[in-house]
């Protein structure tokens, strides 16, 4: 049986019982929504990590790039949205892609960009899917519900042999709630938003069949979709220390951690010295804005237990620095160099895509290795 | 010619005429306090990159991980220092690449870490080369300069049949500097403790031939390096905000920047939504502490001119949010759907990490890619 003492650290893990435990949960409350769930595979960037989430081989799912579109296609995954605002440039991808057999459906919100997409699916011959994006929160992107431009949108995508599949919206504002309530808030508001785009539409006389909402918080304190055809959530497959924040899973949720070795202490600081820094936890500070500021992440023992009140508290490229987060009471247990740590990160999409696989727990064992793909 | 329209986004371009006069400076400056520049490879991570600093095709470098060890000892470089305290789990690995060419020499500073790697050197008839790392400046790893257990981990490397090959240090501090007189001070702080402590190890009986120091900042701006034999630097190949904001170079030195294509606005706010978030940029917010904060990195042309005031003001994963800094006065140019942006990063090893490879600019012609290795 190979464990974590074979690894030279520092090593992305995933706990793969929690990780299924997770996609279970959220599968069924979906399921229970009475909507399809379409997984955002911008988080696991995996076919193995994806796959438990997915409702059939084929899909559907939801990408981050064009680059995930090639490598889920490549897999057998065809129904794809591909979920960040069109650009010239990725048009001729985007049609050889559909060549190739991806039913890929692409996101726009501005009247000048549903121009584009008519005038490629004209010279192409290829009546591009295309969703209209719409801001339920102003939070980022995407077109107001009540916009008049909305339906001049969809019309300009119709007229010019474009196919408009639908509307679709984020609820990125979910990430700064409060409270559980305060999320089931924004669920509400974030389909109102969308379900009040796509009636306008249809009112205009045209088509609307993808009715689309997603973030990991709204997905989970949904109490009614009605209205909606899917849902997409990435994060609910790891979880990660800043949904834990938000009450959105436990500490003890999170699938993914990453491995470290100590190298070194300043004893008289209390600090020790870790072989992951910022490159393996990433730059994400997602928890310094929440009530708990876990640094660049919260440290545990090789079991995955918490070790009272030990966070990453700095980190360089290469080396973390481990100490009693402020205010913590009594002495952090001794670490000699060569002690492995498991530390959980802010932001599973953030800490994943510094890595290119995933050393895959099974109990103690690792029982396999998943590659994950990065970059564009 | 091939030229940035060609390409999709985001992509990372390398403007090879500012690499090359960035690493003609700093070349010529080392030179000319009299010792070797030891390039730090961790910046770029790529042969083509890291070649125009190093003194020799066989070296020498430091690495910042042993997957650049093995990147660059395919390359045919053999003087290789791994600058992070070296952990029990990869001294077989270590050894390894000794065994097949690699002149490797690793780094620690506790006592326990020393017998560990005495024991391995014994174990595996190999006198391991180990570098003392020393704290001259309390940021983060190393044994001060006066501490008594400087000579036991000297005598400790020796005893066990390892090699004390010198000593090293990283004024890691001179990135909280605020003028350029303060970093030249910290220049000599760091070389007085570096050499501080090889004269101790020298009194005490033991060989000390490298005494190494080394940040970009302090390399810069050294006025003597008397008793030091080498300088380790890695982000001035490229430059960054950070470093541009510490007065380190000039914002028009920066070699490194992301090319995004507008894909949106918000027009009643003021945002221009981009298709590089911070996936491409990283979550790195290193001038946020600055005087001038650069937000996730500043706004430029295609040629590679700031737009006055343009920074991208905030990121999710594949989004950037680009708007007129806090403060700015006039009206933001018009950037349609498709326009083509370059954006400078904050820290250039941190976007960097975010690709697998560069797009190299010569003039106005993409003259090449780069293969860049990233990971563990």
């Amino acid at each position: 049986m190979t464990t974590i003492d074979a690894l030279e650290t520092p090593r992305l893990l995933v706990d793969e019982a929690r990780m299924l435990r997770n996609v279970a949960r959220m599968r069924a409350h979906v399921r229970a929504l009475g909507v399809t769930l379409r997984p955002h595979v911008k988080t696991a960037k995996c076919m193995e990590a994806a796959r438990p989430a997915m409702e059939t081989p084929h899909g559907p799912i939801t990408v981050s790039t064009l680059k995930e579109a090639e490598y889920f296609l490549a897999h057998g995954v065809t129904d794809i949205l591909y979920a960040v605002g069109i650009t010239p440039n990725k048009l001729d991808h985007v049609v050889d892609l559909r060549r190739r057999g991806a039913r890929l459906a692409i996101v726009l919100d501005e009247l000048e960009a549903a121009q584009l997409v008519a005038a490629k699916a004209r010279a192409a011959s290829d009546p591009l899917d295309a969703l209209i994006e719409i801001d339920c929160d102003g939070h980022r992107a995407g077109v107001r519900p009540d916009a008049p431009e909305l339906i001049d949108i969809g019309r300009a995508l119709a007229a010019g042999g474009a196919r408009l599949a639908g509307v679709m919206t984020h609820a990125g504002g979910s990430y700064d709630c409060r409270s559980t309530e305060a999320i089931s808030a924004m669920a509400a508001q974030e389909r109102d938003a969308v379900v009040r785009a796509a009636t306008r539409l249809r009112a205009a006389g045209l088509q609307c069949p993808i009715v689309s909402v997603g973030s990991t918080p709204t997905a989970t304190f949904a109490t009614s979709l009605a209205g909606v055809t899917e849902v997409r959530a990435g994060v609910f497959v790891f979880f990660d220390l800043v949904m834990a924040g938000l009450g959105v899973c436990r500490v003890e949720d999170i699938a993914l951690s990453v491995l470290t070795s100590v190298i070194g202490h300043q004893r008289e600081k209390g600090w020790t010295i870790v072989d992951a820094g910022w490159m393996a936890m990433s730059r994400d500070r997602g928890t310094a804005s929440q009530p708990v500021d876990q640094g660049y992440g919260l440290v545990c023992d090789t079991a995955g237990a918490p070790l009272d009140d030990l966070v990453m508290i700095a980190a360089n490229q290469e080396h973390g620095i481990v100490a009693a987060r402020p205010g913590a009471t009594g002495a952090p247990p001794p670490l000699p160099v060569g002690t492995l740590l498991r530390v959980l990160p802010n932001h599973a999409c953030a800490t994943g895509a510094q890595f290119d696989r995933y050393h895959v727990l099974r109990g103690a064992e690792i029982a396999g290795v998943w590659p994950r793909l990065n970059g564009w």
